[in-house]
């Protein structure tokens, strides 16, 4: 059968069939390029209502994009930028915040991918000393990559942390839509309104095809940021087929109904397992993520079945994402095997 | 009407529907991201068969991230990159070649948009010498931002200088269908053949949605490209949808047939605007852009009824730009909104 | 005779005496390192007398340092930096500026190395449109790279026209003394007095071993250069050596005295060769700079005898540079040397 | 008394007046500029002897540019940089070798400033996975930055974990003559011999001006290093001045008595200290720094008297650092100082 569904990844699916019909609607004729269409006006007005009227929203490719030139609009290359060591900044960006902003990552170590002030802390030091990264730059992902969530609480802490010591909060959003239909809150309940300055707002993990957002919380932030992502090679041409997407995205819960689904898929998955006693889920299950500990032998019989990939080879660790598109039965297929390839 | 089809840019049409269609024939399953699809090695396989089994194609999202990372490849920072002052690299792209690749750019007014061995020479000075940026890729481009195309003979001979002095060329194809199009030839035949290093392939301006390649006709170049590719934040996840494309693109002459349409346009739009003495024509037509310069104060009354950029504010010299899909009817009424405008 | 004085470039020169005494009387003790010495303090104070309190002022190693951490402390990477094509920083720097600050140099050719504001402003378009690299500064060179001086009049013009674009003016100042010796003016009435913004202030080609001055007449340029500097590789820990140089070489007019002969000497050699048809003298000699074309095959037997540079091989043009330590007696027998090289 | 000496760091003392007496020696007459002098060949031939005949040896101003120049030789900006979280490229160069290489730093926590091949081994894996910053070069600091000595089998160890995953090995050598008096050998043996690839060879810390030199032990490295130098900013144009600092530095064993005098009073400061049970040295005292816990209370109250350093503030821990011109009189009295302090 072709492209089965796995549990690799949720870029691993393809679009949602009304992001790809709103997609088609708007091939017609003729627009300005580069995001003067009415497609596109459309679409950030959308989003400020989401966000607020003191936001500004720039469209670009990829989350890394949308990270990397989150970053670049409030650092200098002497400033540094604090994340956990599992974040994808850090970990899976092949060091593009590096090389595009000059800047240092200081990562730090932490067990379920969420960071707190007093991890934090230890970096916060050094300020005003020329031979030192100069902190500018808290940097959290939620949902996390380890598929747990932060909650306003906790990132409002993180917030006021960096804002005392007049550095800025970013937050990679890569699967925030997992994180809202987890919390049960509106974006901005965990967003702007606890101190989030810039946002990757993340859809191509839900369902769009390409195109993620930046929001920027303080409208100051931006002033140049136009030649940023223009410099950074971020501008789409035909941007309406990027508009399209988003405008068809939040509207009618569409990003709730898939993240919403997704994370089910991952609880039902969750607790397909957890009577399995050689498999040790080892992270919280809070988005649409599972990770777990299985027999090393069993995990390349399991691939010969569904694609997925090792987390930490040493600690024979997997994870399992679901998707917009898993279906309970593949859940319960998926389990089943486990459970039949470990006797 | 909405979105009325106008002469502002060969970007401000959509979608060929053959090209949305084969994007939604894609949308089926899961299929492992980042280029490891079925999808996308067929398309570079399909790639292949055009341009040579030596060569190496990787897709990125933008025509000027194909050119930054295609001079990234071939480049350090101490090297010089040559161009004409007109070209894309020099002109449009926010210094984004500068920023990733740290090269100094060495552009040379022309006026045609072509750039010559002889005026390339001017810049072959300083080699081994340490004060002296490097001189390191020649960058032309084909069909050139001024609508003139280049010859094959014209490319070999600047290939030939640029290698005689251990130097790539680079071609700059964004809109390379309308060039072969118009020199009725296949695109080996004036890139590969006739020396080209390494080519931006374009195909958005030509009825496709997003992503362009890169061609490498050295393989030797392209070892360590993919982190180029990653930390230059254009690896796209769901790259299905990209080779789905490219695919369809360069079936049934699809790429021909849009561009042959678009070079047609431009020549009707030339000719019914050759006996009208004030409008004079500045540019051969070899391509799909038509540059001329019109009385000044036409300009603005003309541009309320069509959505076209000014060139050359000084010179009161404006550019058009047929699409695949413009009609010749569109290209009629224009000219007679002219006439009517002149007098 | 070993270390024979040539005509080859003002830092072939060693050090004035006076100055390796100074640095030799601060070899005392412990000091603070960074620039946190007294001697430090005293050298910034003494040139805060010069050019005004309400500069400020930061050493450096070398006057490419100087030029490109004095441009980077008011640009972006999405900026460009308008300069003559002869200039030190497009010419010379082997694409420093370019490397570090990420811009784009939009270069001028200028017969003279002086540019004006008519040269400038063709550069001046495409503000606020997101495709451009925005023009940030004008930077210029005083004494040129020619041996010219431009006048007060001819600055201030240039930055009125700077200013008036929301622009900077920066100027190289390595031969800075020449051209003030030239002009018979204080260091200010050309710079700060007229408009420039940032100054490379140079003094190792006028006599020091090492270090550059750079003057922000703006301190708002200046919040977190200390960061630029240090992230730039710039921050000499054994500061007081340098500042020890600055004192001296600004005591006494030391700097005036070393400037005035050093061009003395050049205008000695313009009037010796005045009258020798073969030598054609082919710029205004301003500073210590002669650049003359001779017949092509003298070259290469004058080199025998005496060190200098081809300056442009395709015209047979050289360029002779006399230094704080030529004596008159050199000139004279190079003079005779070429004369009778010439029949 | 003016320009007490103290134990804030080593670079807080002067120049020795040998090595200023070979500055005044070659300053006579002219000399080719930016290297190409024959006190810089001497001075290149001198350390050829002492590091072999396959090495090439380059000098720069600064020690932060020596680490960041010498891993650039190596590196491409997809490329990671392991080192401890301790060390200077890591710690002290506000992010320099991130701005100018555009690499990932890897940094490791480690107690004595000592990387080993089990803590390295941690980051090496993801090779050939394009979404990881590639492993690349492992940079050790010798001695360290807490005043402890790698032996040379120790860092044989690292260089063949190393060399095993085709990776280089960088060490920061700005105390290497510590280092060298310390372990009683010659620089070749803990250097070149046991696989260091790339030596940041320092001198200010020990007696010299400015002026430090990158010895690469591989030849094939460093084929277009010139031009890396230049573009660094590093290029010196009166290089004369730093060659005959080397020049002398290497001869006499000058470098040795200096740096075993230093080290000798570091273990004079630790031996008077060592009955003081307010006073807990944390770290061994291999080279020219002690670390010390003091009393909260103490260090202000002694700062008063002496200058030095706060290594860590949250541990009220120190660190003094000895000179080559450190007497045996001021150990003395620093030492009886925090006596009477202590009670």
């Amino acid at each position: 059968m072709k492209n089965l569904r796995g549990f690799a990844s949720d870029n691993n699916s393809g679009v949602h069939k009304d992001i790809l019909k709103a997609m088609q609607d708007v091939n017609v004729g003729h627009t300005i390029a580069y995001g003067s269409d009415i497609y596109t006006l459309a679409a950030l007005e959308k989003m400020k209502k989401i966000f607020g009227n003191d936001t500004d929203i720039c469209f670009v490719f990829t989350g890394t994009a949308a990270n990397v030139l989150g970053l670049d609009a409030v650092t200098r290359p002497y400033h540094s930028i604090i994340c956990a060591e599992s974040s994808h900044i850090n970990e899976d960006e092949c060091g593009a915040p590096e090389k595009f902003t000059g800047c240092k990552l200081l990562s730090i170590p932490v067990k379920d991918g969420k960071l707190t002030p007093d991890a934090i802390k230890k970096h916060l030091y050094g300020f005003d000393f020329e031979h030192h990264s100069q902190p500018r730059v808290v940097s959290i992902t939620q949902a996390t990559e380890l598929g747990t969530v932060y909650t306003p609480e906790e990132i409002a802490a993180i917030a006021d942390l960096a804002h005392e010591n007049n550095m800025y909060l970013h937050m990679d959003g890569a699967r925030i839509a997992n994180a809202a239909a987890s919390l049960g809150l509106d974006f901005r309940e965990f967003t702007g309104d606890v101190g989030v300055d810039i946002l990757s707002f993340g859809g191509t993990k839900n369902g769009m095809m390409y195109g993620e957002a930046i929001v920027f919380f303080n409208r100051d932030l931006t002033e140049n940021f136009k030649y940023i992502r223009k410099q950074g090679m971020q501008l789409a041409s035909k941007m309406r087929f990027i508009s399209a997407q988003f405008m068809r995205y939040l509207s009618d819960d569409l990003w709730l109904k898939n993240a919403s689904h997704a994370n089910k898929m991952a609880r039902l998955l969750e607790s397909e397992l957890q009577d399995v006693p050689e498999v040790k889920i080892t992270q919280k299950v809070e988005a649409n993520g599972v990770f777990a500990i299985l027999p090393k032998e069993t995990i390349p019989e399991l691939q010969k079945e569904f694609f997925f990939y090792v987390w930490d080879e040493r600690k024979s660790e997997v994870r399992w994402m679901t998707s917009f598109d898993t279906k309970a039965k593949d859940v319960r297929k998926f389990a089943r095997v486990i459970k039949e390839l470990l006797g």
